[in-house]
């Protein structure tokens, strides 16, 4: 085929998806929604069967999109919904990763609508999920379902779609190796990170590494009467405060020895170049609602997501927390504290030096005990591979803009578990926006995201392949 | 009658009253634990209902145990039990008060049994309530049934059992104010404190007051991934930890400025003699098995709980405090937090103090919210008064040992609003031990020590009698 004739025809093609696109978005959300209506969390037990619900739907989903295969691979946790299709054993291939376990919805009081009922409100769809991940991976699969419908799939296809995201992957890492040889792709396409706006598209090309653990702070072996005992005995809650506090400094300094001993440093001109990105501090703070950014001393606010770890209490619980008084001394209280990552981190080193550092600076008038609950390693990705220059044309010709090169402040850590075990690079595309309120109440996807993402996904195919075939 | 002929008479009566007691004594128990089935928690608003049903049957039980009339006089809040018999114009007013309500269960899965269905184990009823108060409250009615049936009552009597004692009376101040005249007596007799042992039986005679707060840390208007914000936005829970924290300096100091303005300082001389109540370091830690205590420098554990104040942080809470990892900068944290007080501290103006400390420690990248829940003042009652000496005697008669004057650590808040609304001093006898664990799982109240309570009642009365007869 001579190549003007090529080009027009592959042009035809992408037309032909996007018309396919557009005849069925009504169809695509109906059936998104059914995903969004199976609760699987993750983090809680008693959504057991709900994880097998949903992956077995996920399966089914894929199958009909036209998957030459699919498999429900069962884990040592949530199952794998695997699935593939071959178009040529000289294609390149994709192996498209998601994730289909959503975060718990507490504080479920603070939800407008249900958070398993999706509801569209202003062209947003509301429900725990409906960007992180199930929105975002449900547009792979109809993205896939296009291109099959209209024979115009230009790379093999696999599909890792996982139940244990939200808990830190923790039977992906195994499966990975157990599933080398099947899982062989050329790159792995992830959309589970955000955009900096519509306006200003960006491809997330940096991942924060993840270190998330929680203490138990134990005083007298029974809650005590805060009269009788108050003044004379160590309050666990009392000192908790003290030890949690004690982490961070007034300068946002994080204060476990060693902790920031392989954080590298930037040069002034990669901290330059990295500060080029819009940001406004007044639509920041407003958008929050604060009167006041919190951090780092001697580092912007992208910097401080960016490119610098992080600490935080996720939780904290003891004594009495119900309505009214109890004057009470609990015998124990708790803290889950988990801790950002950058480049070179290492997320096991960082929770044994956790651990060490707050089992030293617990006075000996309580114990404690200190659970490392999972992690995962910090992530770049190059700009300069070949996906990224494929993932940044369709990016430019769906949004009509360059996207930016993002450094992200979250973290996907199976992301490096990736590279680690399967040594296979990943392109982040996602398609969130902050105001998604992932992990929070009112969890929302535009339906503008999802037609974008839609629009982006078929050109990536295209100009991947094409690297390939120029 | 002659002196002589009047002794072996009052004596051959208290004969009388004990044979009473130890024949019904069977009867007795079973009737508490009626009472204590009866779930009474003030705290909780599910248990309105309960509260009026406790109040009723007790009100029935006063008037089977010999009293003349008995109300439930309604209140804003839960209703007093209100009783009285008066055998003379001229016989001296004994008025007795208690509380029918009890403190929460929570954490419910420490009980060994139902905490509403008491259960005898060891010589020992286990029940909330069981000492606090209902159990204590509980020997005064049997004792005044046990005098009123041998015909040997030789006071007039008045009960006033409350329904809110736990949640600092709300309601009894306004209701001593309304019934002044009705509540006329010329001592308040009181069993909601403990003894030292029953080998070394006490008086209270001191009281710590008590202000009970409740602050709230607000940040972003709702919860953040603490990936794509941690480190550039103050965490709320964090920056609870470290306000909370600096509340209390490392020499176990309160930080509250002006805290210490009111506070009474003993001399070297009355320090001597309030260390000298018998102390053992080693079984206290044992008892509550801790490695080491924790306090006020300068002070003895004796003195820490019963001449200083002290700052507790009864409850804290924030973010996702259930299984499992989430990775959330919550909105909101709060923490409850009490501080005991002592002579001549005011319990509102160390709420006024607190208040503004903390709104001034409270950094700009938050808001806070700060609520006084309830309080109370320090209380002394004096050893040189009639009814001390009175109950000095009867608890030496009953227990072979005369008994040392104490200063508990805990708070009886109204004790302060008697004297000051009824200008009425309360004498304090209470039959509780250490190991009664109120307030706490398995609360528990030993048979000898309801058994040594009724002995004590009626030889109060017989001394506080006589005191006049004399």
């Amino acid at each position: 085929m001579a190549n003007g004739q090529w080009l027009m025809a592959k042009f035809l093609i992408v037309k032909q998806v996007q018309a396919y696109i557009s005849e069925n978005r009504e169809r695509f959300l109906e059936e998104l929604f059914e995903v969004l209506r199976i609760p699987s969390i993750s983090a809680q037990s008693s959504h057991k069967e709900d994880m097998i619900k949903c992956a077995e739907h996920l399966a089914m989903a894929l199958a009909k999109a036209g998957a030459d295969s699919t498999e429900v691979i069962p884990t040592e946790g949530n199952p794998v919904v695997y699935a593939e299709k071959i178009v040529s054993p000289d294609a390149k291939t994709v192996l498209v990763y998601g994730h289909y376990d959503v975060m718990p919805v507490d504080p479920r009081e603070e939800w407008n609508t249900e958070p398993f009922e999706p509801t569209i409100i202003n062209n947003r769809i509301y429900a725990r999920g409906a960007d992180d991940d199930k929105g975002q991976s449900f547009m792979h699969i109809k993205a896939f379902e296009a291109m099959c419908a209209t024979d115009s799939l230009p790379c093999n296809v696999k599909f890792m779609l996982e139940g244990e995201e939200e808990i830190g992957s923790p039977s992906l890492y195994g499966f990975c190796e157990e599933y080398k040889e099947k899982l062989k792709a050329d790159i792995i396409l992830v959309s589970d990170t955000s955009m900096i706006s519509l306006d200003t598209p960006s491809i997330t090309c940096g991942l924060r590494g993840l270190t998330y653990m929680e203490v138990e702070v134990i005083g007298p072996n029974k809650d005590l009467h805060s009269g009788l005992f108050g003044g004379a005995v160590a309050n666990p809650a009392n000192v908790l405060t003290r030890l949690v506090a004690s982490l961070v400094d007034e300068n946002g300094h994080i204060t476990i020895p060693h902790f920031y001993d392989k954080v590298r440093e930037l040069t002034a001109e990669e901290r330059d170049a990295f500060n080029k990105a819009p940001f406004s501090l007044e639509s920041y703070k407003q958008a929050l609602d604060i009167d006041d950014i919190e951090g780092e001393v001697g580092y912007t606010t992208i910097e401080r997501t960016g490119i610098r770890p992080s600490l935080d209490v996720n939780g904290i619980w003891g004594g009495y927390t119900e309505e009214g008084t109890k004057t009470v001394i609990p015998s124990r209280a708790y803290a889950k504290i988990s801790m950002r990552l950058v480049p070179d981190q290492d997320f096991e080193e960082i929770g044994r030096l956790f651990e060490e550092h707050f089992r030293n600076i617990a006075p000996k008038s309580v114990k404690v005990n200190v659970k490392f609950l999972h992690g995962g390693a910090p992530y770049v990705s190059p700009t300069d591979m070949e996906a990224y220059k494929a993932a940044e044309k369709a990016v430019e010709e769906a949004f009509g803009r360059k996207p930016l090169p993002f450094y992200s402040g979250g973290s996907i850590p199976i992301v490096s578990g990736f590279e680690r075990i399967l040594g296979t690079k990943s392109i982040l595309i996602g398609f969130g926006l902050a105001e998604d309120a992932i992990h929070s109440p009112n969890e929302s996807y535009g339906l503008n995201q999802f037609d974008k993402g839609l629009a982006t996904i078929p050109l990536f195919y295209k100009h991947f392949a094409e690297q390939i075939e120029d």
